[in-house]
Order: C-alpha cells, then sequence, then structure tokens
C-alpha cells in the first residue's frame, strides 16, 4: 500500500516534470513546488509554475489514462486561486490524458463546473470546447494575443 | 560525513521556508524550488521564487553565522540570471546572517564583485551598502518605488 503511494507519486513528479520540460523548451521560467508535505501548511505551492515576460500561469497537474470526468478538490482549487490572485497571474488545470497521443491541455479555473455538492470538475466536453494548448499561452505570454479571446 | 550533508540540507531548507512565509505574509505568491537533484538537470530551479502583481523576484539563499564575503558559484549565478530573464524578473542572493538580530537581505546579481579568477562575491560593504530589505521589495512590487531607485 505504502510502496504504491510511493510509486503513484513517482509517476506524478515525473509528470510535471514533462510539463516543465516542454515549457522551459519554449521560453518559460518554470518551477515545481517542492515534494514534501508543502499542501499540508499554512503556505500552499502549486504543482507547477511557469512564467514568461511577467506573465504567470499557476497549474494543478492531473493525469489520467483516459478522457473522463475530473474531479477537483474545493480546498485546492481555492489555493491555487489565492495563489494566482498574489501573483497577478492566470490558474489552471493542467491535464494529461497518457494515451500516446493527446498533449497537455489547459482549462482555465472560470471553466470549471461546479457541482450540486459544491465540488468542481473538468468534464470531456470542458476539456474539449475550453481546453488551451501550449502554443496558447505562449501566445498570451508574447501579447499575440490574450487568453480572454480563447 | 553523509549525515552532515542531511543536516546541513535539512538546515538550509529550513531557512529557505522562513524566507517563504516572511514574503507570503506580506503578499507575495512563493514557491521553494523542489529538492531533489534538479540543479544537476537541464532546467534549472531557484531556492526561491516570488511573485506578486506581475513582478518577479529570484532568489539563490545563502546564510551564514557570521557577516563575510560570500562567494557564488558562476554557473548557478548565470542560471539565476537566465531564470530572471525568462521570466521578465529580478534576480538576488537572499542573505540571511544568523545572529539572532539581523533580517533577509537581498543582494541585486548587478551589484556582485567579480574576482581576478572569475568568481562573483558578495563582500560585507556591498552587503551593507547595496542589501535591500522586505520592505524595499513590497514598495517595488506594489509600484511605490522602483528597485532601480535605491
Amino acid at each position: 500500500m505504502c510502496s504504491d503511494i510511493v510509486r503513484l507519486r513517482k509517476r506524478g513528479f515525473a509528470r510535471e516534470r514533462d510539463l516543465v520540460k516542454k515549457l522551459w523548451e519554449v521560453g518559460f521560467a518554470c518551477v515545481r513546488g517542492p515534494a514534501s508535505g508543502a499542501k499540508t501548511r499554512r503556505i500552499f505551492y502549486p504543482d507547477v509554475v511557469a512564467i514568461r515576460n511577467g506573465r504567470v500561469y499557476v497549474f494543478e497537474v492531473k493525469t489520467r489514462k483516459r478522457l473522463e470526468t475530473i474531479y477537483i478538490d474545493r480546498r485546492k482549487l481555492l489555493n491555487l486561486i489565492d495563489f494566482a490572485r498574489r501573483a497577478g497571474g492566470k490558474a489552471f488545470i493542467a491535464i494529461k490524458i497518457v494515451d500516446g497521443v493527446s498533449d497537455w491541455r489547459f482549462i482555465p479555473v472560470e471553466r470549471l463546473e461546479k457541482t450540486s455538492s459544491g465540488m468542481f470538475r473538468v468534464t470531456p466536453e470542458i476539456y474539449k470546447h475550453h481546453g488551451l494548448r501550449i502554443s496558447d499561452l505562449i501566445a498570451d505570454a508574447t501579447g499575440q494575443r490574450r487568453l480572454l479571446d480563447f
């Protein structure tokens, strides 16, 4: 059980590193949050932060084997939004469907659906219609096209 | 020997957390870089990144028991400057003299002295004359006073 958790966390870090690597290669400065227990403290660290030209993008990272509805913990989401607000940046759920074909998609938190029980989720429809690509983030960061226009 | 290194690293992380906590309390979004081996890879993570209103401050953290000349590794410094350039931010050496009295001081990398052997250093004089305080970073981030004016 314990080794399962360690294995899953290691895989999670590998995915975050993959996102960092891709964003780094196209010119963003990136930081992965520290691994150990940061989220249990008063200070919240996002999974990944990417910055370019003073434009800040804050990510909660989710990976799935197939496209399905993904639920986002309310507390984590509020922390993510608070972090983005402090930074003067934008908050996203970064999703990687690990099917060997799909690349990263970024869902602006404003697009999340609120359930009747107060949870938040990304449905496959939201993923398909509102998921941004790395090229969209580049266009926003370089001022070619604002994310609001997407 | 090995346990000494672990102990020193743990103490280093505690100092970084102290800096993050202080900056967080005055409104910055902060991230500590991940602990494990990040700097040996192609992607560089600074010790601490603080952001507010889209203003980005990137730190290499140094702590000393007393005020003395501090040497900065050339490779680390260049990486720090590259990171700040990508982010559109400013790079600093964050120094804490652990004497129970001194608070954090931030030396803009432009103030570092280059030695004849190509190393970089912060002398006690640089620390005293060019070390900024947390209040200076706040003033810069909130647009009250630009760091260039200090």
